[in-house]
């Protein structure tokens, strides 16, 4: 047993040969919350490159597990989904992330859930891929289906990332303002373009209409109506006291 | 009016600084069918790595606009959505690109779309920020939350393309097997079962539960069903003829 979620999701590179993506696979993970990382039989040569694109996530480059097989990573783990760019035999059922991440995540209660990525030049061998107990396709245009390992692997932890809910979205200092708040707002405005001549009288509710829907749309918090509102009071001010200077 | 969709987002990198972030964002932008990519001010030096980051994305390398401000680089766009790691001023309305993709491909149906993407090292500017119709925040955890340009990029132009309804994905070949399908199998793997000797006729009906958990998880084709029928249909014969042999 683990303690699950993302710190018991462990990333497993098959034979992985760039240095660089060696790095931004570290730096990737820890953006989104995980750091163990496993390389099977790894043909990288530039492990300076590895360390630059690593950047603050060093530590985890530094904490890899090296292992000569595929089965020797992923033995312990109660779910193994490997990702494949390609259709073909075995491959009809593969999820993309998004689906796949609840399920997954859910998986790590139980013990640690590997995601496999093949070769950058040769992706997973069919044994490899049948071997796994869930397959992961990441959607991808036609032009051009072949994502780089790097980004392959930042779309899945993303996913899981997001799917995990530990983000908490910035929130909105000032509350959405009441519908009052906003009247009294469109009632020093319409007081103000009367004022100072953008519209005639007759056609005050008209031009209204138009100015609520340029002031008014989608969510409007208390801040911006008081910013709004200070706008109208300060041109209704100027606009009486111009001949009096 | 453009033609809208996809072909009408606009990637616009600030002064980007490393050559192989830019050809792997050119790689990104047609995995996830973009093409149009524009370059504020670049200061890259090694464009051979960009080149050899871009892979099959070179025409879009080749391509690139360079324009001298960003203002001159969204001048004719009808949103403009920038991307912060960070909070503060201005910044507390950032979205998430996945609750912000639907809208602003809904803007391409007006005209060019911008994704606005700041510096390696410094992001975008206050001022930058400040221009920006929208403000995107990609989620990440807190010990480590900024993301490597190419992979901001990805993120986003991933989610643009996954709401846009473009990928179809993989389609089961092999239709969902019919109930009775299903029940003739498990009826097969009853008589079998038996006949090897695997259970006693007594315990069969609470042996077949745990058969059928095992077996029939989540969705199950009539591929499979053939599959395993075939399975239990020649385990039935080896065990009836073993001694005819």
């Amino acid at each position: 047993m683990s303690d699950g979620g993302l710190a018991a999701v462990r990333i497993v590179l098959v034979e992985p040969l760039y240095g660089g993506n060696v790095g931004s696979i570290c730096r990737a993970m820890v953006n989104m919350g995980l750091s163990e990382l496993y390389l099977v039989a790894p043909r990288v040569k530039d492990w300076d490159e590895a360390r630059r694109m690593a950047r603050h996530a060093f530590s985890v480059l530094e904490n890899r597990q090296v292992r000569a097989t595929l089965d020797e990573a992923v033995g312990d783990c109660v779910a193994v989904a490997g990702t494949t760019a390609l259709g073909g035999l075995y491959r009809q059922h593969a999820q993309t992330p998004r689906d796949c991440a609840p399920e997954l995540l859910a998986r790590t209660s139980s013990g640690p859930v590997a995601l496999v990525f093949g070769r950058e030049d040769r992706g997973l061998t069919n044994e490899e891929s049948a071997r796994c107990s869930h397959l992961l396709r990441i959607p991808s245009g036609e032009a051009y289906a072949s994502l780089n390992l790097a980004q392959a692997v930042m779309i899945c932890v993303y996913e899981l990332f997001t799917a995990s809910g530990t983000y908490v979205p910035p929130v909105e200092k000032s509350a959405l303002a009441p519908d009052k708040l906003r009247e009294r707002m469109f009632g020093i405005w319409r007081e103000m373009l009367l004022e100072i001549g953008f519209m005639e009288p007759g056609k005050a509710d008209h031009m209204m209409q138009g100015i609520r829907r340029a002031l008014y749309r989608g969510a409007v918090t208390e801040d911006d109506v008081n910013l709004l509102m200070g706008v109208a009071r300060q041109s209704l001010w100027a606009a009486r006291n111009r001949g009096a200077s």
